[in-house]
């Protein structure tokens, strides 16, 4: 039995809660507000140095941090369903859209940086217009990469961490009022998504924190 | 022979120069220079609709994008020497410290994010302090990741993904006026990589278009 420290919210932790379902994994979760900070104590500060969630504490000890890096471990520990194509090179695309989510957009609209801004003056509007910026930008690149990708997930016939990554991330774009709608390959790649349990039961609404 | 597109300055082109030369592969360097928006011509987005380096093109065909997904890609078709670590839970670890400064350190204080500060505003002083500021925590918490790991490197007596991403982060900390000397673990495996002819020979000031 895994514990998963998480937040309804928190779009990292989201991509950790799909995974855990695709792997038919079961977590007990443990959740920290982040708009209150709760993940900043002390105690688990020594858990997790940097702060953030989600963080995977394994039966028997060790725990992981880095959404994606779990989700590689889970993959290479728990191989079945795989999260990851066969192929060398489309496992490597599947990586590169994960990560220009994981690293382009996610954290360039983060709370950390949103909060930031706000201690610099910056004013309500023009700090949702940032989120929205950095979504829609990056989003659209991510439509790109699919574009000529078989469907109906990002890579193929079955999810990947790319679609573990799409999904989340699609949400946020929508509470920044990204236009989505243009994004057809992405959403056909949702819609594929949505249609799976596993997906489903990992949404932020589907949660016990959820407020 | 690869043709790896990239930028002196640019710490993910950094980390596949040393990814490659660990590796003891060539390959061909592109350079587009990103003060200048070099890689947003329509040409390169074609290649990598993010404008982001570094980009590699395979001989044969194909190109990826993503400085992490590059380096897993490396590591899974030229095995040897391994750039993660054997034991599952030690790679875990290696590729969430990589993340832990690919996706919350350098996203948040690259080029993109600082000039759309200055677009609001936000003066120059408050800029460079944004990026220590990302520096300065996010190296905070990596130095506590790795301080009771086994040396030199990050993760044990050979380099691995998380020093590749550690020195050039470090270069840009420097930059920011971060006061690194504190990070004594990171320091150690630092120094370590810079004894070795695959890091140095990829830093920026060794490129052809360094100025």
């Amino acid at each position: 039995m895994f514990k998963l420290h998480g937040f309804f919210r928190s779009s990292a932790a989201y991509r950790v809660r799909i995974a855990l379902n695709l792997k038919g994994l079961a977590a007990e979760q443990v959740f920290h507000n982040t708009y209150k900070g709760e993940q900043r104590t002390p105690e688990y500060l020594q858990l997790n140095p940097q702060g953030l969630v989600p963080l995977l504490e394994i039966e028997g000890g060790g725990h992981l941090s880095q959404s994606l890096a779990i989700i590689e471990w889970l993959n290479e520990t728990h191989p079945d369903p795989a999260l990851l194509p066969t192929d060398a090179m489309q496992r490597a695309k599947a990586r590169a859209f994960a990560l220009a989510i994981a690293c382009d957009i996610h954290p360039v609209q983060n709370l950390r940086v949103l909060k930031r801004l706000q201690t610099l003056g910056i004013a309500e509007p023009e700090i949702q217009e940032w989120g929205r910026w950095a979504n829609e930008e990056g989003l659209a690149a991510c439509e790109r990469l699919v574009a000529a990708e078989t469907g109906p997930f990002c890579f193929g016939a079955s999810p990947s961490v790319a679609d573990i990554c799409l999904v989340p991330q699609l949400s946020n774009a929508r509470r920044f009022q990204v236009e989505v709608s243009r994004f057809t390959r992405l959403l056909v790649a949702e819609t594929a998504c949505k249609e799976l349990a596993a997906f489903r039961n990992a949404a932020p609404e589907n949660q016990p924190d959820a407020e």
